[in-house]
């Protein structure tokens, strides 16, 4: 499947270009085939689909993750992307307040402290263009 | 908390005009106090945030539910309510099919099944319309 | 482990005296290793311990099969256990409001629905006795 | 990816195939998508692998499922999965056994039960061989 | 909803009158929309019910909480919250004890551990009045 | 029950001799009561059972670990109960691949990375003997 493989190493690149490919480097020496799955089915075939634009992709990835509540450096990633993406911290943070109806207090806690983290180190929130929030 | 309430009653009125009020009914006979939260807190509060646009908030509840994995009258619920918002069939699966790579097979399948029974039952899908994917 | 079996046997009975015994039974006959550890851990063992009284006992295991989410014949029966051990409909769905904040509604609305139904069957809810709330 | 979706094909017409490929037929008509994902990458290229033996895949499949929780009719498939893979009775409530130690009774039963409808239903349970629980 | 928002921080002074406070203070910095949901609902309303004695109240969160499974800090404020209310350690680790019918031992090994270290550090667990555990 | 308490005693040295008693000890500091039941119940009966070879009960707990999804310790013990009982690294990292399908990429992903922590710390690994992934 080289050319799935090919499409999920540039959208890995794209979402994370410093340490997304390096990630995959190191999953190929645990596991060469997890690898190509993980880089071909998640994000050449799943991830690079285009019915979605990347801010709700992302927005969608982490209302996912907040609700299944144990993958936390993965949605640490995903917050990342939807930096990337151009989502305002107001938007992220819209995500976990309206998951507090499905999922509760607690893991909407856990999910709020990451947002916090990833803003302090990345510091590569955009400022929320007036209106922004209204897509 | 008489204004929150009001609010998600008119929230409630708006997404499923036919069953929701009835069912806010059958809730306070249950338990006034757990219906007064659940409208006042779920929708008046939470549901009638406007950060997003209501297709967009439907889609992470969505993503939310599938991610839950149990909630299942709630996820027909929130599919429902997706198709009122205005959101195309074809968007309601690309969440499903973006759930795979977080939750597995075995959820996403569970959730496409609900997608077809409440396809197939109200028939309220709008037709796509050209380019209806990309927001 | 004979003891701990006749304890189980004995614990089953006093909680569910018409369905218990021969769900037991019916158990035995798909796997005994299985009724065996169930009759003799989960009640002998476990149940049979006296640390909380019977009441606390039964909210205790509502809770914790709210939050688990998907075992529904389970929390049916310990909704039935609640309220032989003589809780009142009042705190069984406290334990419904309490969870909210640390599952969200999707699960709370769940277990309401099974405490109706609970009710709506076997009718042995005993009328809160005055002040009967407070423990 | 046409070579994995008729590998996938391949692999669902030997686990089941009275109703695996009418339900790809039926999953095509929901979403082709989610079909050709489901059927190439989860059949074609997962369950495809020759790591285990047949036996051993479907019995980590069903500890899998058990421990999940909510995939029913998936953990259904898998129960069928196994018998048809020469599993014995005795082993796949073996796995039911050992995964009280990690999941609890509650979701333990609820596997057990599928295990005996499966059985009920299908009668295609071989005769455990003598020494067969012992790989 | 100003006056659910007092009480719900009188509640959280009163269960944890050091970390409690701040901990909002912090909360309001990252979302001062979640920080007010947090306070007023979870708090103001949810937690302010009296139709739990503070113990009970304290017992079924720890049950819920160990269910949940994921909540870790969320885990560990509660079991703090139980030893303020009054709760003996005995009581705290006889939900752990209960909770393994229905989570199995993984989830309640980690409670355990959770109580084990608030013990340690906290050092404010009452010794157990004779016949304490019998409310 | 004296005699299921010492069997258990027995499978937790052969399994890990060097942390496993100790870690025994530490929790009869906790609660005798809990540790118990871990010893007596959780080894002594269930996993004492002989219907599977070791190597498959360990890849059976690996497969019901991963999909629980947040216990973390127990999955590494797990893995190392693995490499002990001669599964070799090709076998567990199959688990995993294989788990993919059922709860998505990133419970697996979590896994993965604990079998290659386990591998480097503990450097027991037997290389995979010719033909030893089939069993």
């Amino acid at each position: 499947m080289p050319e799935a493989y090919l499409k999920g190493l540039e959208e890995i690149a794209a979402i994370d270009p410093e340490s997304g490919p390096p990630f995959v480097e190191e999953l190929k020496k645990i596991s060469p085939d997890f690898a190509e799955y993980y880089v071909a089915f998640a994000f050449g075939q799943i991830h690079a689909r285009q019915v979605f634009d990347p801010k709700i992709k992302e927005l969608v990835a982490i209302a996912s993750l907040i609700s299944l509540g144990d993958g936390r450096s993965h949605l640490r990633l995903r917050i990342q992307g939807a930096c990337r993406a151009g989502c305002s911290k107001e938007e992220i943070i819209e995500v976990v307040i309206q998951s507090v109806v499905y999922v509760g207090f607690t893991r909407a806690l856990i999910a709020l402290h990451f947002v916090k983290e990833v803003c302090e180190e990345s510091g590569f929130f955009p400022p929320a263009p007036e209106g922004s929030a209204k897509h």
